[in-house]
């Protein structure tokens, strides 16, 4: 059985972190992801850089992404204005994106939800026009940092106002990783009444360690599609010094294991996050290349009697 | 619905951190745990000191446990003189324990399954005779740093010899933690065929971060014991750097957001995390405990229109 994972470490990761890594490094690390063999990646972001500065060269990354026909790229638009420069930097992918509550929604967008329906759906419009592929995001649908518990009800109708719009897919977020496999059922049984698993996604963030036991719900509720970043990069804006999205590395790990095929290298994999934990300079929170670090360096266990490492 | 945790942080956890605690500090580490509400506490192991001297002083401990009348505590125990010992301390518990892979078990005991058999039935026999009890550990289940993969054959034989020796309860460890959600499902699948679910806990380790998946994955073939460590503390003897057994806190956050109960206080959970990290001077793994000291830091989120926190 095949799972999709959608690479967001370039985007969501490396917007998160504090120390700003360069165009090229930024470029030379999605070559590594695509020559892993990951089909999808978000390589960055045209918010304005103002908000943003971690991905203020959006335009520089987006014209010079790796060549690879197998690979599709997008980038996050907030509207038409964003669109424009991804359209100009040749991208043939974008995604929208709002939460499913009220006040994170004004507080990260600056409008209310109904607000934002007009402008994504317009957005949506001329990138359909233009032939573009459109997916949108639902964030703090898990829970949100200003309101606590977010009512189902808002994410099922911002969920089916973007299929509305022709967003091919929406991706299901756990924006401050506060969710736990009970919800996820709860959340995707919903969703499933409106909405066919192949347009939903799940992004969990690992912030309270559940990131791998949310992705093992949803694909009990059939989901088939998860984001996830390179080593873990990136963070909580919500609680800076904690964990963020779930680590590629571990989500291929599992899938994997489960029996699911991904098309993914997790050796290849594990390099490119080595290659961004030195670019950062600190120790990712990707539990697989952890452990694949320290295998490398390991010496043969000794024998040893009565060790008691039960 | 009730889970029960056994607090294995000061025992599984401790013997494999560098750094060494005094007695004072285990038994302080202890007396918060058991203020936390956890019920059960493993805390020391009376192998010879000379393969773990990080718990060398087991017997200062264990003559020093807090007095709680909820609290059960045990200690690890390979044999008659190490049963002795922990009976002159005045436990009233002790876990007995041994390998489903061959190699590992040679290396770990220096004997062969069938060689530790009968060295454990009589450290039970005697321990049942003085009206102890005894629980039992099954290591390297879901696979062996040496052999890989481990019949599923020799975990039920040894997990029915240790039910057999009387020992109430058998922990089926993944102790170099790679196991996955659907090997879980497939290993207590057949252990119940003989085992009742009362008698079986999970004992999971999170190197590659699928720690509380695979508690997910046991709590849906009805397994309702869990063995976990303060703070995540602790390693993988296999991968140095690892991590180890999975977080208490990271544990008891999603059994709660599940809805089952487990008479512990996160929040006191917290402190003792918190606590047992600054003695030992590095970050640990608990990603609840990271994101709660994080948090008691932050300031309140500020309104960024068009973040793109998506």
């Amino acid at each position: 059985m095949q799972v999709q994972i959608v690479e967001v470490g370039p985007r969501d990761g490396l917007q998160n972190e504090q120390k700003v890594l360069s165009a090229p490094e930024k470029i030379r690390l999605i070559e590594m992801l695509a020559e892993a063999g990951l089909q999808r990646v978000e390589a960055s972001s045209f918010v304005n850089p103002k908000w943003i500065p971690q991905l203020a060269d959006a335009g520089e990354v987006c014209r010079s992404l790796p060549h690879q026909s197998r690979v599709r790229y997008s980038a996050l638009v907030p509207n038409l204005k964003g669109l424009e420069r991804a359209r100009e930097c040749g991208l043939t992918e974008v995604a929208l994106f709002m939460s499913a509550s009220e006040t994170h929604n004004l507080k990260n967008i600056n409008k209310s939800i109904e607000e934002t329906f007009p402008v994504l759906r317009e957005t949506a419009r001329e990138a359909l026009a233009l032939g573009m592929r459109v997916r949108g995001y639902v964030s703090t649908v898990f829970g949100c940092p200003y309101e606590g518990e977010v009512p189902l009800d808002n994410t099922r109708k911002v969920t089916n106002e973007l299929i509305s719009m022709g967003v091919y897919e929406v991706s299901i977020g756990d924006t401050i990783g506060v969710a736990t496999p009970l919800q996820v059922h709860q959340v995707f049984a919903a969703l499933v009444k409106d909405v066919t698993t192949e347009r939903l996604a799940g992004h969990f963030h690992d912030t309270r360690g559940t990131g791998l036991a949310n992705v093992a719900a949803a694909l009990d509720e059939g989901i088939r599609i998860f984001d996830s970043s390179i080593g873990g990069l990136g963070g909580c804006p919500y609680a800076p010094g904690a964990s963020g999205n779930i680590s590629s590395e571990d989500l291929v790990y599992m899938l994997h294991g489960m029996g699911y095929e991904t098309g993914v290298s997790l050796e290849k994999l594990v390099e490119a996050g080595a290659y961004v934990q030195q670019l950062l300079g600190r120790a990712l929170p990707s539990k697989v290349l952890q452990a694949a670090l320290a295998q490398s360096h390991r010496r043969q266990p000794e024998s040893r009697a009565e060790g008691g490492k039960a």
